[in-house]
């Protein structure tokens, strides 16, 4: 690993960066990096040296051949959404911004390709495309405000990645900055290239092997009609049932959520959506896409299934407004969590959809024995879960004690068969659950594999890969210890 | 690379075989080594120094450490169908045959999951599932002699590839032994899995990066119904613009497939299917699968398209029996060419699919300037060429001449915008296109890559990489000279 110099010249630095980047992109008042001291992960904050904001991938590559000139480690940030802390800088490092690169470079609707820059909002590209007939599937709920870079730094998932698969599934090809400032171009124009698959490699590396400064983007044909059915069930384990029975039917949905009652009651009460039973133990919401008959048969098919499992009232819609209705409350259950507790904790584990209701039983479990409320929201589809832990952070210790039950939450999914990430990454919250998934051998590969790209481990370092002390707690205490001007939140 | 021993000690070898796996399955008369001096790309032979064939995990990284400690290269072969001769043994190499690693360790259906062996031949592990009613949906048309490893290593396709993706679409986790011998587990139970994508690497890096001893495939549910329409056109272009249409309108066919006027007859005079109109330019074949009214709406949007583009009669079957006689053509396509030409030469090239007809042009074109007939039947869903160059190997020269038309048509994909393999793989055959593809840097990238898994590049060694002479009657030359007992076909 890059040693990083006791006393780095950074003014040194920052007149290297002004001579490849315009200055005005060249951030280093301490005013002005307030902002970029944490990611969408807020309990983690640290601020970078310099923060600068290329607009080309020449200016990326300049960048970071200053990084290397001067031997200090640097990290991506895209539009700063991320829920793992992958873009949380470090003191000693500079931060490159993509958020300025937001230009579409090319639409090809014929062979369904879109080259877009990093910085380019995820929705964006849907509506580049949606007159021709297109969008682009993988879709987080923070789609209006991420960005592409940081969709293909943490493999992002989103509702309909049931059906349509996630991020990985919808890169054809990329134009990368390696670590030393070298520009590669990796995959090509069609779907399968021959030779090692790179893009797989790069999708979801979390910045540890690079930037990507173009993704050529895979888009898909927009259904003919869409149709949302919200299903009430007096048992979680029904509503769980109903979502095996779907698949089995032959069914895959574009999307399958179920939200349990405190989330229900949580939306009701804080955007009244007036179409959520506030007595019903949890909600099965499924959107189906398709052809006109193929949407009506698998319609009708999905609601004999969870009649079949004991729903109570099955609500269902294919006119637009009418279905963003059934999907306002679970577009809006974070938001109504935090808004009916002070603070919020959420985990992203998944299990086989089998052990659903299992796992889910086990989460209620540990809410009755550590005191927390935990709500639970999730993509029942591919077994994605999300609880939601309630707690203060106004009070001293209760951080480090909600962290301890999120990673409890996430050893039971490894038991099951099932994994500690689904689509928010590892970045710095998780790596020290990776040991729990990996053992040495798997992990010592898979640096092997980043020390190709970058040996001097200086892309985005302390991020994915466990270090001794990387727990709340310890990693807080060593982070404060290394870095002095941490703040905690 | 590791520098082979002028005077291998091969009976030391042997013996270390002998200790560590049962010695009926370690091969070395020659006699018996004929079996193994090529695989399904029969221009290229070379006869290995020994066989063996293990029948475990430990078996495996036993052989290779035996190989490792000896300092010898050796070249991974499943059941030896592979059309880019990616399984041609070195003569100075040890040969491991997964052949006999037969068993389906563990089906899991309700998480539709079954974890194989490598030697399992491809069509069983549909037959394992299709009573639980799924099915393992990469269908190469080698699929009842082909097996998983050489699927993993080659990353196959099939006509069903272009709804249901390819082999790294389907591959999960698996286990390898790694050139040095050492056990690694890559991927996981569930689809996306932290860190980086190993599997993505793995899978279709041909025996470059070690051998898959276990190997956990996603399947999918079987449809309801399938149906398959033939259409007959009097131009190719109206059927290849059939495709596009059909793709625009939302629809994605399990396959969809096109055969020429020329590979028609070719079918008709030898397996007389009595279904192919000789007098058609272009047939195109499409299968519907889903539930029934989708497939039922589908195939009437299809017909609709099919008609608007001038198919002169449609024909079409739900029942098993009558689709098979539809397909029956299709299927037998290669081998009734083989029987009406001495020898055929099959290329394997992908375009963006609205380059289809004018690389079928230029196609034609290339045919009358060098005087060889080229049958044309391809995965037309998916732009994967599929040409037959037909010629007469007894004529000296001819091969060398046929290979450079083959040539001729990958460089005409790559200016398309396509790629030089949709399928087969770069083996030994293709690697001197790959510069075409993919610049020095690019390659380089790759080969660092090769370097964290096999730093002595003695797994399959003079495979998917250029080396300076990599091509054709070059690279026989070469070889000629290097291993002076290589036989010319």
């Amino acid at each position: 690993m890059v040693a990083v110099q006791e006393k780095q010249d950074w003014q040194a630095v920052i007149q290297d960066m002004e001579a490849v980047i315009d200055p005005n992109n060249v951030i280093r008042r301490k005013e002005e990096l307030l902002v970029y001291e944490c990611d969408g992960l807020t309990s983690y904050k640290q601020r970078p040296a310099v923060v600068v904001l290329p607009r080309t991938t020449e200016e990326v590559a300049a960048a970071v051949k200053v990084c290397d000139r001067h031997n200090i480690p640097f990290v991506a940030r895209g539009a700063g959404t991320g829920l793992s802390g992958g873009a949380l800088p470090l003191e000693n490092s500079v931060l490159i911004v993509t958020a300025m690169m937001k230009q579409i470079l090319d639409v090809d609707l014929e062979n369904q390709r879109v080259v877009v820059q990093p910085g380019v909002i995820n929705n964006w590209v849907t509506q580049a495309v949606s007159g021709g007939g297109f969008f682009y599937a993988p879709d987080p709920s923070s789609q209006i405000i991420c960005s592409i870079g940081g969709n293909v730094a943490e493999n992002s998932g989103g509702v309909h990645c049931l059906k349509y698969g996630v991020t990985t599934n919808h890169v054809l090809a990329l134009k990368i900055v390696t670590p030393d400032g070298s520009i590669v171009d990796i995959g090509g124009p069609v779907p399968e290239m021959p030779g090692y698959d790179l893009p797989g490699i790069f999708v979801g590396s979390e910045g540890t092997l690079g930037l990507a400064t173009e993704v050529t983007l895979r888009i898909v044909k927009t259904p003919d009609v869409i149709r949302v059915l919200l299903a009430d069930f007096t048992s979680i384990e029904a509503a769980g049932q109903s979502v095996s029975d779907i698949i089995s039917a032959g069914i895959i949905p574009g999307g399958m959520e179920i939200m349990d009652n405190f989330s229900i009651n949580a939306v009701e009460d804080v955007v009244s959506t007036n179409c959520y039973p506030r007595d019903a133990t949890a909600i099965l919401l499924v959107e189906l896409d398709g052809l006109e008959v193929e949407v009506a048969a698998a319609s009708e098919k999905v609601e004999a299934i969870c009649r079949k499992n004991g729903a109570r009232q099955i609500q269902s819609a294919t006119d637009p407004q009418e279905r963003l209705a059934l999907w306002k409350g679970r577009k809006a259950a974070f938001a109504a969590v935090g808004k009916i507790s002070p603070d919020y904790y959420v985990q992203d584990g998944v299990v086989p959809r089998s052990k659903l209701p299992e796992i889910l039983e086990e989460i209620e479990a540990l809410s009755q024995r550590s005191g927390y409320r935990i709500a639970n929201v999730f993509h029942a589809g591919d077994g994605n879960l999300h609880p939601l832990i309630l707690y203060n952070n106004a009070v001293p210790g209760e951080l480090e004690k909600v962290e301890e039950v999120g990673g409890e939450i996430l050893k039971l999914c490894v038991k099951k068969g099932g994994t500690i990430s689904g689509e928010h990454g590892i970045g710095a919250d998780k790596r020290c659950y990776m040991p729990e998934l990996f053992n040495e051998t798997d992990l010592e590969t898979m640096l092997w594999v980043r020390d190709v790209f970058d040996p001097k481990r200086v892309a985005n370092p302390d991020k994915i890969f466990p270090t001794p002390k990387t727990c709340g707690e310890a990693a807080r205490a060593q982070a404060q210890k290394e870095f002095p001007n941490t703040e905690r939140f």
